[in-house]
């Protein structure tokens, strides 16, 4: 991937005249099945710029779940830079939310003057709050009939959207379809080291290009990240397959590659469980022969995240199997633990 | 009240010289006991400047109830105009939230830079949406409590305020202690024509004066509303131990001064039966003997709203429930209809 | 007019229910000949309210003069709650400001994906900073034509546009025809103690009102300060001919009803000046036989602003004169004054 | 520099992990004498951010020149994005404005409740609307006197600001220490395919990564640009000392390393000289015995913007200039031309 990036060939995005973004963006929007792809640093800014052009208008409101990434982890961006009104709905355990209780929501705004319009709904796939959850076809299937019979948009923030894909053995064209516009991320789990696109019809991107120039996000010459961007899209299903694969052997009852590690009992912390499986010991080279680091995120009180991505190997998944036996072992050693590796939605925190 | 206000004596309150005006802030901050309050032409206008004046920092949020009148029917300010986040709690059937979620919500964003700050709880007090039920002073001294805890700020959306106090025999000024502001509506439940207060410190007030300018509420001659408005507030104790006396003849169960009132059934809908009661016929006259008109709202698909205000008597309260009783009997001659009134949260929609 | 307001027959204006309202809006509209109009607390919201609905849509840009109230005193507005970026260009002595640079200015970002869209004009007349100079009707015309040509709308500040009728001698639709928008104040010239209107297409007017409620503006028995507003607007011609009259006694060569006095020297100040014309004394009473209080306003760092309105008669300008001859000479007996009233912008500051 | 970046060691930096972005930040922060700096994906990001947190508080305004980068081609971000207003103030033909009337503007809104808050001044070094100029160091001390007596901020738009250490033969640092906080840019004299950074006080740099979490410029892996980036800053003096020679072999008169060539007459246009200096033919060959293609961009109605990098080499410079001339005789051989090569501000466009 970094000698793709040091042959790329670039020149000044700036005037569209970058040759390896201008291939990225092409090849994502034919995998996505859109008309056009905008390539932009983050899947924050992907998503930030996909409220700022579906909610064009002055006086708008959003609907999404309120455990979205985009409700949550992105600093509020729809109300602090779009100044868009989310209408924040109750998540069910599998990723979605309730679609009558959406439809009432909409139906009280729709037409009236005493409230902001009703313009886009957010959906979430994979969802990450709900441990990596697959949206159903069919259920995105009515969210776009009951967005059209309103005159709504639909966004995806698709940052984990290839895992989808491969989890449900579709194209990713066959979930994009029924949005508007698809955010999709490169340095999750398709590896690259960083950006994001943003993909929709050639109008809606014509804008998305105007928004990204005013937050800041049109690089010159983007195309050393390009490069490295359109060698993980390559290379994502094969990827993504391997991924989940490994995840299963972590933990079953995972459908991506997202597994939520539950921590039961007082001791140790998510942080601190972290802090273990992150440093090495003479102790764990004299036990086990060998020194492993494993990266975990503490993720809420009682749960630990742990992420599979291209350059994580079935060896790897291995690796970190055994670090975590001996973690916990030591932890039991000095007092009952309780650790349980179980996906969050199906008895997880 | 017309009198009052053709006899005011006015100044340019731009200049803080209109003397009705400084009258009405400086009853209303005693009222209320706060040190300063500021003089807006709508309670929409009061909650939008709290929200800007307490967020002054760029990046926060705020913690509401989802169905609280800032949230659903001011056109999404905190956000559209404001830029603040805001954090929509799952209301209970008394108005209000359950506070070990907002706690966990708080403490999720506290210290963490990939939160925007927690700055502020919202409270509405009587709450609108659950049929104008009473905040508990032990719920407002536990929310002091979480807010101090978190260096956060308390905002009151006191439309009502005067009806809580009334119902909970208290002084105003006992409720809004436990807020660092507190909004006034005077053309509810006071009678006042038009015009509210926001209240708090004097500091806050400055920095509302300031942003009541920004919004365009910054008029010349004020004094002609604030001398309405101080009536109002004069009278409004006398005033609501009255409407509330005629709410609980009209129904069961009601601890303020609106009464929701629940039709079941198919036929007539809420906006139907509002049709029925303003209109008056030669049927009514023929059969009552009175040709009375009453100006009830159609709430949501299966309620209607009944509020009483200063000008309705004991007398008009008589005249409306012998109205809803013929329009009833003639609703019921024809189909069967099912007419509950009851108090939403206890039973209501 | 006080009797007026007491008499209005009013309603909830947030249902459209209020006469009073209804035909102060009916009657502004023919007035100005637009198709609608809408009741508002202040100028200062009129004129937030315009920026805001002509530029609806996101990541647009208006063009003014850097002098205009609009861009110095309404707290930037534009900016801080509309989102939308200003182009101010140099005002001309006239309160006009060239067009052929304004042409420039627009075509450099017309088409343009590197700038906001432009979108809007706005003009202010009579202009208030250059000393309530009035635009001519061939400018207007002007600025119609560059509008259409480039697909721009015009909003006119007119606070003081029935001043600019009046001064030229046309109806104040021959100035508005020129403009998709106007607003137009009552509590200047026109002596209603508050309130302004926004008039313009009908469809404009709908999504005023929506932004009207978002700000805070939506009062509910608007209809007593609209019953003044009304007597304002009916009396206006008549009124402010008289105004003219009266400030032309006051000093020469002005155009309508503000009049900025050059205070020369290094004492008294603009500031000195005006405590000197308020404050009355003994002396005074002995060396004139009465005691006179004028309220001028401090305007810049070498003039004081007068403005004459309805309230102001002929006696009154006679008796301002003559206070103003008592306190020159007592300045001049201790200290060469200097003081020549002169209008802004032809030898003023 | 593209090796760099294949071998650059990264991590996380959204946890603040990847140490080439680490090193580059503490580099920068070294040059420009400030306490920390953040990487950014580009300068405009870098500009808005810095009026973000700058302007922390709600209502504030800031200063600068008409001509600012900043304020004609970030898209009014300052509005848009931040809701800040902006007061522009004329420029000199040498890239400052007159502190005199900066002041004059200032004072008139310090401390008055009827104006936004005076908050940021902004500069432009070098100044590209004004061919490149580089800001007198007396200037900056200048501002930076005003700036402290009136309580404000000084940010400057550095994008160039190494052009301007070296031409005024000063470290960066002496430059930056007038301000308190710098942008620079690598993409631009400094070779690097893309990225920025934001330097200042510790406090203000962490207040500026979580807004640059909410413009979505958080990228995981930015070491791999930050490794270029760090390439280009570490080899910028000695480049860019050569760049100012090449630039001055190709124009009298010009400080650093913009040159504006004013074209005269009606034909070509700077479009259509871009055009053909980009286009090779075989006539070119025919007569010089090369293929030249130079990329200029057209500025202005009247003027083509030629800038040195850190690739672009005398030689290349020499070939440039041979293209240039034979354009111009191809051009006059059919038209009087009349081409002159000067730097805009000294008799240029």
């Amino acid at each position: 991937m970094r000698r793709a990036m040091a042959r790329a060939v670039v020149g000044d995005d700036d005037y569209g005249e970058d040759p390896a973004v201008n291939e990225l963006q092409r090849r994502a929007a034919g995998t996505l099945g859109t008309e056009a792809a905008l390539f932009v640093p983050t899947a924050t800014m992907a998503n930030l710029i996909a409220v700022m052009c579906h909610c064009q208008q002055r006086g708008t409101q959003l609907f999404l779940g309120q455990n979205a990434h985009l409700h949550l982890y992105e600093h509020g961006g729809a109300a602090q830079v779009a100044g868009v009104h989310s209408q924040a709905l109750p998540d069910l355990p599998d990723g979605t939310f309730d679609l009558d209780q959406l439809e009432l929501t909409i139906r009280e705004a729709h037409g009236s003057r005493y409230h902001p319009r009703p313009q886009l709904i957010c959906l979430e796939n994979t969802h990450s709050s709900a441990g990596g959850r697959v949206l159903p076809l069919t259920y995105l299937r009515q969210v776009r009939e009951l967005a059209d019979h309103y005159g709504l948009q639909v966004h995806m923030d698709g940052a984990r959207l290839m895992n989808a894909a491969v989890a449900q053995g579709v194209e990713p064209a066959q979930i994009a379809q029924h949005c508007d516009s698809v955010s999709l991320c490169f340095s999750k789990g398709l590896g690259a080291p960083a950006g994001a696109v943003l993909a929709g019809r050639r109008e809606f991107i014509a804008e998305a290009w105007r928004t990204r120039k005013l937050l800041g996000g049109g690089m010159r010459q983007a195309g050393v990240l390009a490069a490295a961007a359109l060698l993980g899209l390559r290379h994502a299903e094969a990827t993504l397959h391997r991924d989940h694969d490994n995840a299963r052997r972590f933990a079953e009852a995972v459908e991506t590659n997202i597994v939520m590690v539950n921590v039961r009992g007082a001791w140790p912390s998510p942080a601190e469980l972290c802090d273990h499986l992150r440093a090495t010991s003479e102790e764990e080279v004299a036990e086990t022969g060998q020194a492993v680091s494993v990266l975990l995120l503490p993720w809420s009180a009682h749960t630990v995240r742990a992420v599979w991505h291209r350059d994580i190997s079935a060896r790897d998944t291995e690796l970190a199997r055994s670090k975590l036996e001996f973690v916990a072992r030591k932890c039991q050693e000095k007092l009952a633990l309780g650790l349980h590796p179980t996906p969050l939605g199906t008895g997880g925190a």
